[in-house]
């Protein structure tokens, strides 16, 4: 049995920021260092940032990337650190991992398996590698492993790793989050390290881009699968632990599959052993509310926006985005436009007031009557003899759209869209209207967890925050006399499980018929989903948070004349 | 020398629509029949359009699909048909060609080389076939191949088609469309022709899909690479030709690499012999016109649309979309609002006269300055004491944007956004104001081509058609007093080319530099472009007509801290 102190830098690094991603690297190195650290990991492409997409096809963005390896090897000593990076070797482009000891890139392997499906688009940019990488330290042997090689039952941690007789594997690893799945990640790794009889040192990466969130959740395993240290969720942390491994095997190392380098490794420091680091979970709630809050922060800090602006409704969607917000950036950050219409309730008014006084945070009020009866007068001549119709509803959205951009214009505010995934799926949010903004924080947040979301945060806190009456009103988009959602769709329990099965599941009707719902309105509801798609084209991104997200997880065309019934 | 009577398919499919597509492979294979052909190429996924992205996800679409191959195959006789469709097969799906005659699925053949760069995912969707197929006619041998399978020099129509001895190369093809591409193709397939030493027959796409055009241009080429026969760019046809082919190789065929299968053709027509089809090339710009008035018909149709709307101001992009808008959709069902302001020139006012009179269009006029007056009111509390800015002129935008988008609400229109790509590309375009619309007509146009279509169009316009003063005054967007466009941009004939150079071809700066252009202007144009890209995120749809468009083809993070200047 040799005892391995092992490093996990579960760090945000930012995507193209080279700069800033070495010093991020340079500072968890002279952490781990201080821990007296044998070994430290790093997150997949965590000198690029995760995913840089097309920027991976410029000269330019592939040459910086190898010079800033090169200065960071430079400034690394004795402590092995693997980091990741895009290497380009001969025309090709590898999703690569380095090690790097005394000034130098040790050696370097190059992901086998690429993922090219939801989210990822990894075989648009990357070569597979050929070989695995086993890295010799005496009685210590390190098979290297980036992200999807651990996914697949039969992957390189088996053959090529196993092969080469180590007795522990890394993963480099920027998985993003949607709910529940560091749950998922945790039995897996568990299961490699039995299936390898190998410990598993797994780091992920942590912070947002555009619509992901990296959720880090990092983790050490011992080759029985016990947890040895686990990361905490939604923030940079370095985790460092000891690890107890077995011998590594004697099998003799196939060339083919398997390259070898030899290092050596700092001495285990003789000080007191350090205790395991094991973290209980929190509600769904919390997790998904912890994942909103990071990809809103990353995204106005990343993208340079000191404020937020958004327009507050006094109905629960805006609530909950203006508490995210300021849980994001805030209450000195956050700004709020109440722009009330006839229809606007006297609910509304107060609720929109009481929020405001609650989080602290700036609210100015825009009554838009005015402008909205100058339009109508300007448009009468077009429109006369027509009826009233979603035009005019659309057009008070729009006046409220036109004045959060003015604002956003005039004071650099990034404007955050507040409709949730339940609308977007239907097309119950009005493009330039509702939907304007630069961040979508709750996109892809079906209405019933937005309830819960809120009844989580109002749990939580330890002073008055939205107003309970948000949870017991029945939503309505205020946009004509006495409106309510339900007078256009079904109710949310209906439809939120009816949208995950046909959105999320790919469910045919028959099949979401079956699960219990009545054949017309999943009808009428997969019609309302599929109509939507070109506005769902413009809106802006947002948080991933379930298996599957509009935008670059499900990419439908929209001329398409496909219908589930024939 | 043996002689075939060959018929291509140059058909329109629209994406999903499984009836309607079955009905026009039965159209062509009827006319074919009548002229007497001998086999009939379609082109790839001509069952299902391409591409039909993420519904291939959906277990119903892929059942249809296999539903709709087999009532297809029932109703086909003793003309050997080759049709293109999604196949699902023990978990795996593939892009296949399936051979159907007398009634049945006579073989399948499934694509080798799967593209996943530019515009194409094919990777996403599809595994990649292991073998080729060569159909044994008799004396007639015949490889099948699928468009990227013959675009590399050391493809399959070489290794496995040559193998099977083959004197005949059919390609089912979904080429989309960028300018000059045919040419490309053309000398590609007759090198193709040469190298495997075999006619070709390569069966392309037409017809609009969201961004993509797809423009035909089929073509038949015999054994030395010598054209027999050439499609038209962008309308349906069905092409014969009495094609001559050198005898069949007599190699072993090696049943690792291709499967064979074996028909009967109809007899060879005793008839005249068909004389060649060519076709003479028109100009780029006649090219480029027809492609934006293909993409655009066949949006609007496919998605349901009878009529379209966009903003006339009196510039010239808007004179363009309007053009293209009545050769797409006839002049009575485009629609235009002319919305002045204050700061509309006279020059404006009487050329948007002149374009709606000489079109034929209908025009209504809604001045804006009340609204925009009102909004200025609304806005003065939260504007106290700040300096007038970009934010007034993008109210007016979004004003016109809110009046367009009540017409297309009230009155069903689809409205076309007019913004040009070299604006695209500089974020000199207002999101929710001139970005809106279902369709950009010209998104992928530089300004420079906008020019060129404009005096290409009236060049061939046998009445008034766009005023000559388009061309020569100077492009203003003529939202405060006195502007140009070239107050806030290089001029035209600067801007067009650093933007090819630094979108379409990724060079760094300095090559850009290196082709003549001064280092800020080049540096500034740099930082334009990488700074909307938000803003391009939000764009409507337009028709792709350059080797790189904004959109898929073109996937850059938001969220993005690379720097060409370090």
């Amino acid at each position: 049995m040799e005892t391995l102190r092992v490093a996990v830098a579960q760090m945000n690094p930012t995507v193209g920021s080279f700069g800033r991603n070495v010093s991020r690297i340079l500072s968890f190195v002279a952490k781990a260092t201080e821990s007296k650290a044998q070994l430290l990991v790093c997150p997949e492409l965590s000198l690029t940032g995760y995913p840089p997409e097309d920027l991976i096809l410029k000269p330019s963005f592939l040459n910086r990337c190898r010079d800033s390896l090169l200065a960071l090897a430079a400034q690394i000593g004795p402590l092995p650190v693997l980091v990741g990076f895009v290497e380009q070797a001969e025309e090709m482009v590898y999703d690569s991992a380095a090690l790097l000891q005394n000034g130098a890139v040790v050696a370097v392997y190059r992901k086998l398996q690429l993922p090219n499906y939801g989210v990822f688009d990894e075989k648009r940019y990357f070569t597979a590698g050929r070989k695995g990488l086993v890295v010799d330290a005496g009685a210590i042997r390190i098979g290297i492993t980036i992200c999807e090689d651990i996914w697949l039952p039969d992957g390189p941690h088996l053959k090529e790793v196993r092969q080469g007789g180590a007795n522990l594997v890394v993963n480099l690893s920027a998985s993003p989050y949607h709910r529940g799945k560091w749950r998922e990640r945790l039995d897996l790794i568990r299961l490699r390290a039995c299936d390898c009889g190998a410990a598993i040192v797994y780091a992920n990466m942590v912070g947002g881009q555009d619509d992901l969130v990296f959720d880090g959740h990092s983790l050490v395993v011992d080759a029985s699968g016990s947890i040895r240290a686990q990361g905490q969720g939604f923030i940079e942390q370095l985790l460092v632990v000891d690890l107890d491994l077995r011998a590594a095997s004697t099998l003799a190392l196939s060339t083919d599959l398997v390259e070898e380098c030899r290092i050596e490794l700092p001495e285990y420091p003789p000080s007191t052993r350090l205790a395991p680091l094991v973290v209980s979970p929190g509600s769904e709630e919390e997790e998904v509310y912890r994942a909103l809050v990071l990809g809103t922060r990353d995204y106005a800090e990343k993208n340079g926006f000191t404020d937020a602006l958004l327009g507050l409704s006094g109905g629960i969607d805006s609530a909950l985005v203006a508490s995210l917000a300021v849980d994001a950036l805030g209450e000195e950050r956050v700004h709020a436009l109440f722009m009330p219409s006839a229809y606007t309730s006297q609910e509304s008014w107060a609720d929109a007031d009481a929020i405001v006084a609650n989080l602290g945070i700036e609210l100015k009020t825009l009554p838009i009557d005015d402008v909205f009866a100058n339009y109508r007068e300007l448009l009468a001549p077009s429109f006369r003899g027509l009826e009233e119709d979603i035009t005019e509803e659309n057009l008070q959205a729009r006046i409220r759209g036109n004045l959060l951009m003015a604002h956003s214009n005039k004071l650099g505010y990034l404007v955050l869209a507040t409709g949730n995934k339940s609308e977007m799926a239907c097309g119950y949010a009005t493009l330039y209207g509702d939907m304007v903004g630069g961040f979508a924080v709750i996109k892809d947040v079906p209405k019933t967890m937005v309830f819960r979301l809120v009844r989580y945060r109002n749990s939580v806190a330890n002073r008055p925050w939205l107003p309970e009456r948000l949870l017991t009103k029945a939503p309505s988009a205020e946009l004509r006399p006495n409106q309510k959602d339900s007078d256009s769709l079904p109710p949310y329990e209906v439809l939120d499980p009816i949208l995950e099965a046909y959105v999320e599941e790919d469910l045919p009707l028959d099949d979401i018929v079956g699960r219990g719902f009545k054949r017309e309105v999943v009808s009428r509801v997969i019609r309302l989903v599929d109509g939507a798609e070109y506005k769902r084209r413009q809106a802006p991104p947002g948080v991933k948070i379930t298996p599957r997200a509009f935008g670059r997880d499900r990419r439908l065309p929209i001329t398409n004349g496909f219908s589930e019934e024939e």
